[in-house]
Formats: structure tokens, C-alpha cells, sequence
């Protein structure tokens, strides 16, 4: 098998039509003009992600792990709207520089990704190119839970919950996290969730987004959000705090939710429970003028889109 | 308004969100992690494909054009399945020498052209890399007839039928070309079609494709190869003959359908109806060993791929 050399089209297609196991719903899969697929009810999510080369991963990067990055993006954005992914599309642009071997490795990476949440690869084209590798992924589900969650729908005294730690992702978490469908399902299934973003910008910008998608005001607490242990060893290196990293760094891919205040009891027995494994924190509350953080003295200050500011303390 | 200059995320996000009005079915469009989707029935139909500067159009060429491209390309694979496009989804790669008014007018061609088929844009995502730009697109459609026309099904015995006329599509019906959507569900609803594909890649490879895929073989008479007016002026500059451009160029787009015989006294009554505007051609039939070309004087000789080879015959 000519799995090594120069990628060319016809051979990847044919690859692809003899190794991908179509999946539950899938009537017509990769090798024909379109896939056929049958959903279980007439609601359908879609989401629409790229990843590029020297962009979103670094050349050299193994090529099985960019594929599951490019799959996790859009899992991610599947999970942000409490939906159950089910049929992924994979458009690629290959330069010369990426052998047939490599690209394999990526879409198998992607597929693998793809499957451990319960979806599948079910179309594929690639075109040649100079230029970066460059995957583009759009994913398909189906609602998860009673309603899709939105940006959109976070009222003044409703809680911020984050899921999982943040910061300093580009140490190796960035191509490596688990999107939060698990989570997201459970949680809105359970929980008086009112609207969710996942963080891919950051936490203080994509809090941002969902208070501007909800016409509301945030103050974050500082002491309270999760700083995660990436965040800490990035910040020796680079001076900033590692409270800085957790709100500016970005690729975290963990979930920011607003719930109602009455959901607060119920916390409790989610966490001690296992239907979600992952860390649950309340790190503020919606409401008043604008985005701010409050730091350990009670002093509020606005928190930018881009983060914690120099000269903002938390410093160490 | 800043229309032109750099072109950057954030305001394209915006911009996207304040022109993009919602067509029937999406209930929640661009803005929010994933597009909120209602079908009509529980059957999806889903293709994806990408379009890149510098090897699918020229750098130069209208933005309008070039994302009425990428549509037209999504929009002929719906056709290849007898389907009806809905929701379109386009993620975006930007180089720095593309203005944030090329963007948009190249999504506003991108949209245009799926609205003009009864589909809308339900969801974008751009990146800034340095590179070619890249368009990759996906459509997700409904089956427009009883079930979903695959390039697997063709019969000995089957008539070769196709829409339009071939060859010489770079002389600009490459940008300008009309996806049969609405003929091929006319067809698949009237006809008895046991198969079809698109062409992209030239009608001699993708009748390989159609017959590989069907495991039939099938002749093709040349004469009645429906031929284009492009092919012809191209011909002219070549040296090559009409129909060695009619049979290889690639990009027209047009249909290759595999009908059953009992089809063909329909066919009259539909060629002088209003069901399908575009010219029907009967070019052959499918049975017997290999792909092969029939020339005026009777004789058969193998159809390669790639085409109409040097030597064939059929010059003028």
C-alpha cells in the first residue's frame, strides 16, 4: 500500500470509502456525491470550525493529534448548546510538504475524536495546495437535552458556572482537551440552565460574548475562578499572573453556563454525583453594568475582553 | 462603516449577525456556537467541498463569482442526489491580501447563490493565515423525490442521459454555471433514474466513477456527446478537438443520470415540457466490459479517464 509519498486525491478517497465504519445513521456514507442520514427527530444543530497549520497547531505536530483538536473544536461548540454531536464533514487543503501518511493520520485522529462522543466521519473531500494545511470541520447534532442552550437567555442574579480549570492551554492542553458534551447534557438536563458559551477566546472575552448575547452585566470573583496548573507554570515563565493566564489565554474549551439561583441545592449532589466528573465552580453572578472582577479585597474593577490587565494585581 | 481595509474576525462575526436574515426552517442562525436547524422530514443529506485561490479561481476574479462558486459546487453535489439544499455553513481562511469588503462580498456570493436553489447561510467561521484563501463549504439538504439518487444503481442495459452541454467551462462557465437542482428533482420525480453524479472532473471520468461505482461497464457514442460552444472556441486555440475537450475539461457541472429504458418515450414529453428547461441528451448506454467511446464509423475504443487521448480521432 502506498501509505507513504506524495498525498494525492484519488488514493485518499479511495481510503477513506475502505476504512471508515459508518455509524448509527448513516445510510450512505463517504464515496458518494452527498451522505444520507436519518436523525431520530426533525431538529438538527450545525456547526462550522478550521484549523490551520501554524495557527491552531504548530508544524511538527503529530498529525493524529491536530486531527482530534479539529474535531474537539467543533465537539465543543456542540457542547456549548447542551447537543449530542452525530455527523461530522471534513474539508482539507493539502500542501505539498504533508505526505499521504500524514494526512491519514489526521483524519483518523479527527474520526477517533469524533466517535469517542458519539459521532462519526461522514463525508470528506480534499483539495492540493500551497499554503498551510488547512481542516475544515462542520459537525451535526441533535438536541441533548428539553432545548438547545444559547449565548443568548442569562438574567440579572443568575450564577456563573464554569466547568474545569484555566489558563496556560497552549502547554499542551490545546490539542489535547475533552470537549464537554457529557457535561453539558447533564447539566442541562438537570440544572435550571439559562444560556452557555464554551471558552475558546478565553474566559473574560467569551464571558464577554455571553453578556452581550444576554443584555446583561457579570462580576466575576476573582479568588473564585479556577486557575488551572498550566496557568501557574506559564506564569513563572512569563511574568504575568497566573490568574492572567485563566482569563486571557483562551483554547481552555471548558463551559461557561449561567443558572438560575434556584439550581444552587442541586449543585451540590451533581458534584458528589457521577454524571459529571468534571469540576463544577461558581465563579460569580450575572447582573449590574458591564463585566467586572472583584478581587480579594472586595474592590471591583472592569474586567477587559482581552483579559486581566497589567497593573490589575493578582500578580504571583 | 469600515467596509474596507484589513479585514478582521470580530467584525465580521458582527457583520455576518446584522446581514444574514434567517430563511424558513433555521430557528436559530449565525451568532451563537451552533445554527438551531428544524427539518422537514427526519432524512439529511450532507456534502462538503472547498474551494481555493489560485486552483479554483484566479486571484483577481469578482469575490461575487468566487463564493457563487463555492455555492454552485455544494449546490451540484445536492443536485448528483436528487435533493433539496437547505442550510449552508462556509468556513473561511483570509489572507492579509483579501480586504474585509472581498469577505463579505464573497459571502454575500456564497448566500445569493443558495437562496436563488431555496437554501441560506446558517453559519460561518473565518481565520486569518497567510496562504491562498479558502472557502470550505458544506450543505446539508432534504431528498426532493422518493429517495436519494446514488452514483451505485445503474444497469446494463441503463441509457446514459445528461443534462446540458460539455467542454471549455474555464472560458468562464466555471464561475457562472447553474447547479440542476431543481432538473434533477424534476427527473428523479418523472423518470425512472437508477443513478447519477455530478460533473466536476470531466464527463469521461466521472462516467468511470458512475460505472465503477454501479459495477457496470458502458458505451458512449460520440456523436452524441452534446458538445458546448466554449468547447469549440477552446478547441480553436488548442489544436485539440471539441470533443476531447467536451469529454475532459471538467466544471461544467451538468448531470450524468443512468435511466432505465422503459424511461425514454417520458423522456420526449418532458424535453418539450417546462419540468426540466435545460436540453436532455441521451449519449449512450451502460453494459459490457470497461468504459468505451463509439465514433461516427461504429468502431469502440477504451474512454480513459482522463479523456478523449491524443490520436482518438474526432479532430476539427
Amino acid at each position: 500500500m502506498p501509505a507513504r509519498g506524495r498525498f494525492r486525491e484519488g488514493p485518499f478517497h479511495a481510503w477513506l470509502l475502505r476504512s471508515l465504519r459508518p455509524g448509527p445513521g448513516v445510510r450512505v456514507g463517504v464515496g458518494d456525491d452527498a451522505a444520507v442520514l436519518r436523525l431520530a427527530k426533525k431538529d438538527l444543530l450545525a456547526s462550522t470550525d478550521s484549523l490551520v497549520e501554524g495557527v491552531h497547531f504548530a508544524p511538527g505536530t503529530s498529525p493524529r493529534l491536530a486531527g482530534g483538536k479539529a474535531a474537539g473544536r467543533v465537539l465543543s461548540d456542540m457542547a456549548a448548546m447542551a447537543a449530542a454531536p452525530r455527523f461530522g464533514l471534513l474539508s482539507l487543503v493539502v500542501p505539498p510538504t504533508w505526505t499521504s501518511s500524514a494526512v491519514r493520520r489526521f483524519v483518523e485522529g479527527f474520526d477517533d475524536r469524533l466517535r469517542r462522543h458519539g459521532a462519526c466521519l461522514v463525508g470528506g473531500d480534499a483539495a492540493c495546495a500551497a499554503g498551510p494545511f488547512v481542516a475544515a470541520a462542520a459537525l451535526l447534532g441533535e438536541p441533548g437535552a428539553r432545548r438547545a442552550l444559547r449565548r443568548a437567555g442569562a438574567r440579572p442574579g443568575d450564577l456563573i458556572l464554569a466547568t474545569g480549570t484555566f489558563g496556560g492551554s497552549i502547554l499542551g492542553r490545546h490539542l489535547r482537551f475533552v470537549p464537554r458534551v457529557r457535561e453539558a447534557i447533564a447539566l442541562a438536563r438537570r440544572l435550571p440552565i439559562a444560556a452557555a458559551i464554551d471558552v475558546s477566546d478565553g474566559l473574560a472575552l467569551d464571558l464577554h460574548r455571553l453578556c452581550r448575547a444576554s443584555g446583561v452585566g457579570a462580576v466575576l470573583e476573582a479568588r473564585a475562578v479556577p486557575v488551572s496548573r498550566a496557568a501557574r507554570l506559564l506564569a513563572r515563565r512569563t511574568g504575568r499572573s497566573p490568574l492572567a493566564h485563566a482569563l486571557g489565554d483562551g483554547e481552555d474549551h471548558e463551559l461557561l453556563l449561567a443558572m438560575r439561583p434556584s439550581g444552587r441545592p442541586r449543585l451540590v449532589g451533581l458534584r458528589a454525583g457521577v454524571a459529571v466528573r468534571v469540576p463544577l465552580h461558581v465563579i460569580g453572578r450575572f447582573g449590574g453594568r458591564g463585566v467586572r472582577i472583584r478581587d480579594e479585597r472586595g474592590r471591583e474593577r472592569p474586567l477587559l475582553p482581552s483579559g486581566w490587565e497589567h497593573g490589575a494585581g493578582g500578580r504571583g
